[in-house]
């Protein structure tokens, strides 16, 4: 039976199958919607992927995603640099920058502990972390914001970084965990109602 | 606040997100693994999208996709030509072709007749269809299956073809509708199971 797609379709379907989240169902789906489009809107597309990795650097300093070093975070003279973020991956610093409460600096561990998969701290940017809190640095740290994900992982590396933090005396803190704002109380699972009970805090704090 | 993300990022999050089914945070979660990619494997995909539009023509005969004209399947000598299967889209075909029970030809509509959204019979490849069962034409065509989907659009280009048929003198059959294989009865829904029972076949069929 000759295969009923053109090998140039079959390819990108393959290409496209490498997806997270993309199997072969919605890649032919997805094939099928860009040989629909304008030849020129395809092209724009491939054009914004091939760039991609000559345009996108690490920030030497926070190491996320950047075209410029330092990243403009980085480089921005109004940011308080003596408060340090740290976030698990690039997209958490876009999530917390579109909330635009946090005026410190941040800093990109680029994944979690992870024995299963095979990453410990030394696959993650936590000796960098610690250059930047080294006094011989010269940056005067006030305190580090662990925000890794509430997830397992998430808390296993932040339990290991704030004990490293404790050894090197700087100020550390966790994001809190709680019940999110707007959900319905009924919906909370166990986990996160315990955690908000006892991470209770005193009425008198709301007046 | 200057963006989080840099250009080049934020230009192929938006070209993702032009895709059907792919909002912001898919593209961007897309995006930032393409970014974790290997170089090489970033420009295959970019270059699979690129040589797409180049590469691949309407079948002169059915409509699929092909990169040859005629396409393998209407090349193809061992195909029966007298019975054409009307399908929707190319990837229809495609779905057809994986069972391996058909051994006519194809003919691909390329949509279905769908007056809200401006969608009329001659948006379609019907005049092209009309063109290959004309006696003119020289093909001797036995019978057309109408395989399009059993949705309302479906359908009602399912009834507005089997009419042209009919003028035209042409045998024309329409695929069945029922319950599909291994889906237990108390699960389908009601316009199915009344399909199901208007379409029933005579016992007597089964031995």
């Amino acid at each position: 039976m000759p295969s009923a797609f053109p090998p140039a379709l079959e390819r990108l379907i393959k290409n496209l199958s490498r997806l997270p989240g993309i199997g072969e169902k919605t890649a032919t789906r997805l094939a099928l919607h860009i040989l629909r489009w304008p030849k020129e809107l395809a092209g724009e597309l491939a054009d914004s992927i091939n760039v991609l990795h000559d345009r996108i650097r690490l920030c030497s300093s926070c190491f996320t995603f950047s075209e410029q070093n330092p990243c403009p975070v980085c480089a921005d003279p109004k940011r308080d640099t003596s408060t340090i973020c740290v976030v698990e991956e690039p997209g958490d610093l876009l999530a917390m920058e579109k909330t635009g409460v946090f005026r410190g600096v941040y800093h990109v561990l680029h994944g979690v502990i992870s024995p299963m998969d095979g990453i410990g701290p030394e696959q993650l940017k936590i000796n960098e972390l610690l250059a930047r809190i080294d006094p011989a640095s010269k940056n005067e740290i006030k305190e580090i914001i662990i925000a890794t994900s509430s997830t397992a992982a998430g808390e296993a590396t932040a339990a290991y970084l704030s004990e490293l933090l404790r050894q090197s005396g700087v100020t550390a803190s966790r994001i809190a965990c709680g019940i999110p704002v707007g959900m319905d109380l009924k919906y909370a699972d166990r986990m996160t109602l315990q955690r908000a009970i006892e991470a209770r805090t005193s009425c008198s704090n709301l007046e």
